[in-house]
């Protein structure tokens, strides 16, 4: 049996802290598929197919990226893992107030999927309070991202801000 | 006298947890007024005159429902206290950011109206994380959310989504 | 039907953030039984019969004073609401950790009975950081404590401490 | 050496939570420059001009105001601070969301600036919950927030909303 | 490759909350050794072979009870961990203190053994709150505590109490 | 004037966390006065003198160590403060429960003593989490610490628990 975990998100854009997720979950599961929601009701700065092809240059080169897949979807998470035959949703935890909202998400997809285990990690200790939003902030006022972002997405959102 | 306490919210719409909480109320004081705010900055996705109607079918025949009296508002809500002759507030408490949030708005209010009490009680546990942001999101996907809302809310959400 | 809310703490010892909750209860419910817990295991600097002393002359004069019973208790916290007839526990509610502490208790308590509804106020915002272990902290240096406890508990703590 | 601190915020209006965070501020430093960020994509509803007026006026006459310098930034944080000589970064605390989000910004803002120092004041007690958001809110609905907020504020808001 | 995974604990006494965490464990990895700590230090009720005998006999008939393996241990965690061969330490997530305390453990922990991964799951939403604690404070005063424990526990903290 | 500060703790033992703190405070102030608290009654596992000791070995190259000074003291933080000039305590900020705490005694001290003020900083991220307790368990493991604590810290501890 091959046990893959789904990792999920808008990733607007893909920050180190996703990418660390994302290869502690390639060291847990045999196979990891990250999938871009499109959630265009919180207005995104990049498209669903930008996010999408961020990720892929992002983890291009990441250890274990051969069993990483990557997706878009939009529709509910729980059916989404259940077509993608995934046993376990897997979250990166940060904060508090994101912990919290974390719980909420758990346990409502536990209830419209009970099979369906979420599991929580924990990025680096440099990466515990970064998050998408910031990045953004910092990028609308030039700021110097490279120890958050890749490469790609830094210059991305320099093009996004200019 | 009569001990009447005032439950607002914006119940949009209103769920399971919204109506745990009025039966307990119902519990502990003569007459409950549901009070429900219309908030149009918030945007809600029912207007005012559907969410109360959806409240209004909701309660039909939940415990204690002949002492329960339910009306909208758009004043500030320790004025609407006030003419309802209530002596207190109730609140139901879920997360912790909910909490912060919740101890703010109390404060205020007492600080607006010091003989108005504000009570918090907690829903039954399945209902402990659920919110109206999260049931919309999981209509919006078509998901089955006949544990989280009444069916005529279950319905008034599918007609919105379809 | 006379509607009774039961009051329990270890009150060791009773600080004006308690009478502020007592003195709440008595504007919601009918009678309110203030419980004192024996709680031993919790070593406490005052005897469970100093304790209820001390919480009778602090509570001697304040309003609604004759519908407030004091009461000394050592068993199940549910089963001694349920001899003296009440029907909701009162909780004092001040910081997170003590918040989900809180919930915690109500949880266990309604799932023993759960007929007993868990109410939680909110004290007045300058005693809302109060703990009688800080009292404690503060007595045994010696420290000016007359803001935060009435007059016999002040004299019992420095005698305490002499 | 001049000791030199900066107070960002939005000020959308400035509250006596505000002023209070300043005052303080300016018992600790020799010199005191309160930040007003434009943050137009937060959609404030004061322009940036009016709050920077307001401000000006609201702290016109607290203690140490000749120490104060008050301007308006539309850069990074850290650069603005750079500019302006600045050792320390002063946030107000509020509650825990609040806590976690500025715990955030101040890892991120050390990351962009290592030399320079976030410290953390604590409010007085009357204003740890208090909020523009919440004002804003009030205001709104014609309530009086005279105790929350300074005279020229109250007036601007009242006009807002009239 | 066989994945295993140690869940740690002082388990004075196992609850329902740690079966459904072990349970949990073992469908997202190939073995999980269930790892009783002696923790002297903190004074448990159980000796350290009465904990591990009552996790044995309430794990005995769980799903997948025989990929379970049950452990003493009186050493660093994450050298028991390496000595165990487990890819990964997995710990239940009740509440907000818990899970700050859970953090630290965790950022310690990968700091002295970075390769091995915590990873945190979600107990049923009926067991969040529930501690041992809170179970020993309620069978000191006789309550029915068979909701949340196996039944040799509940004898066995019967006797402990008689 | 001179600008004094006063940091604190009951430094059972200093850790690297500390000495962080430390030295952002003596970038903040002229002087820094770090005070060890006796603190008997929690039972530290070294002496108050062997607490000073620790201290004064650990912060001896510190940069600005020539402004900083080491006191012992066993009466209230408020009278120690007052006695050493000290117009503001500074406190490390961690966790959230930390927070809750930290908020209390902020706002206790700041009612026995209104003009001392009580600041925040924040460690260095790495030792964000870090604590005395969980470095003494891990030192009673013969854990490797010397990530955590410096040198004479490491040897003491380990001369303890051998």
């Amino acid at each position: 049996m091959i046990r893959r975990a789904i990792y999920p998100g808008s990733f607007d854009p893909i920050t180190f802290g996703h990418i660390d997720i994302a290869e502690r979950a390639l060291g847990l599961f045999d196979e990891v598929v990250l999938a871009v929601a499109r959630n265009e009701q919180k207005r995104p700065i990049f498209s669903h197919e930008e996010r999408i092809q961020l990720v892929t240059e992002a983890t291009r080169d990441i250890k274990g990226h051969e069993r990483l897949k990557i997706i878009g979807f939009n529709s509910l998470l729980v059916e989404c893992a259940r077509r993608q035959d995934a046993i376990a949703i897997v979250r990166g935890l940060r904060a508090v107030s994101d912990f919290e909202y974390e719980l909420q998400l758990a346990l409502i997809n536990r209830n419209l999927s009970p099979e369906l285990e979420t599991l929580f990690l924990m990025p680096k200790e440099n990466f515990i309070y970064l998050s998408s939003s910031i990045i953004k902030e910092l990028a609308r006022h030039k700021a110097d991202i490279s120890h958050f972002v890749p490469e790609p997405v830094a210059l991305a959102l320099k093009n996004k801000f200019s």
